[in-house]
């Protein structure tokens, strides 16, 4: 079973660079809305991940551009989990323009599991999370 | 006496809108910049704060825009603090362009000091403030 | 007539800072999304004044800050056009915890148009604003 | 030979998140600061891109985070240029804290040329910057 997630994107004007198209940094915004979105449709906010006793910072980001977004333009941001063992949240992104169909950037971002008060690493599925994945990604 | 700083800022490209110059909402920015250099020098930090038990979260800030600040321009800002009895911070700033004199933007900030735990505000100078007062605000 | 809008803002997780509290200068931002709503509604967007030949750059702006807003608060902003005979475009805002009623903010920013390509300002109201008060101003 | 160049970042208070540390999708804002920095020591500034008819946007970006920043930090950005023939500006990086000697994290960004009125990628090396291969990269 696939677990993922379709958001437009809400583009600002201050995303916008002097180039006239969004700042490529601005994507990294772009993703956590989809982390978010998909946290809310899922039961993984950060505030249940949080209650949990966890932060989930991010280790590794990407992001490739494929074609520029100009403001004004009507784009869809498909967000999708990547299952694996270790004690991960692994999610590729991709942005594409709802009128031309064209790609415009893709992604990938690698959380970890830190505990919120100590500060550190749970290399093990927490509690929560391997109760979660038992939800979610069984069959 | 007046207390008061002057820097130069460091125009991003990311700090440019589409319009081709920076976006009005940097500017709060720039005065957060201002407001740590004139802590760096007055012993005013953030963190001096912070370590004597206060945050100082800003009630009110105000931009007034002259002037256009494109990229690769050469701008200066001017901090002033402006003393008064009661247990704010208050600065003024001015930006300048350099090279051509230009007032691109003044603006205005104030600040109140609340007790970091409880999250409660403080309505007399914390002690460590009006230390801090005798220390520069008397001839 | 009154002209006002009403949104539900979209708090990011990176809009906050060290306090735990959205930092005050991404207000901007939130006043900014009030404009491109206010504007998708009455026929006001950006690109149909960019479309008119104009740009509408910001030329005050300023935030009160009532009670901080958290990651997680449900928040909605109230977007209200100030009307004027002058050549500007005036709103008001105020942001309100939907949950508890409290007022987080209000603020007030003006905006002045310039011919987008000899970038100078118009002192009158440019033809197409004038039909647009026409249509959404008089009774 | 190996052109490269350490700066010390500043960071801001309002870079941070509520976790207390720079939020992650900042550092591509610390890697615009080292390119910029790299293009103000070796003559490719952004500036000069353009004014030699080029855009130089990102196609791709990457950042491993290995330990957190906190406000206050002293932290320091190595940026290195990363040679090849193809037409295209590869720079890797790594942020130090410079008080502890630990790597907070490492990163790559890749550029391409583009024209800037056509908004067509050049595939060749444009002849501003092959002359500043020959300067640079020769021995």
């Amino acid at each position: 079973m696939e677990l993922s997630l379709e958001i437009e994107l809400n583009v600002r004007f201050s995303d916008t660079d002097a180039m006239g198209v969004v700042w490529h940094g601005n994507y990294l915004r772009f993703f956590e809305d989809g982390r978010e979105a998909f946290g809310a449709k899922y039961e993984l906010e950060y505030l249940d991940v949080y209650g949990s006793g966890y932060f989930t910072p991010i280790v590794k980001s990407e992001i490739n551009h494929k074609a520029p977004i100009y403001y004004g333009d009507k784009v869809k941001l498909i967000t999708k989990y990547i299952h694996q063992r270790a004690a991960k949240l692994i999610f590729e992104y991709q942005i594409e323009n709802i009128e031309t169909g064209a790609i415009c950037a893709t992604g990938k971002t690698i959380q970890v599991f830190l505990r919120a008060e100590e500060r550190t690493l749970d290399l093990n599925n927490p509690d929560f999370y391997q109760k979660w994945k038992n939800k979610y990604l069984t069959k």
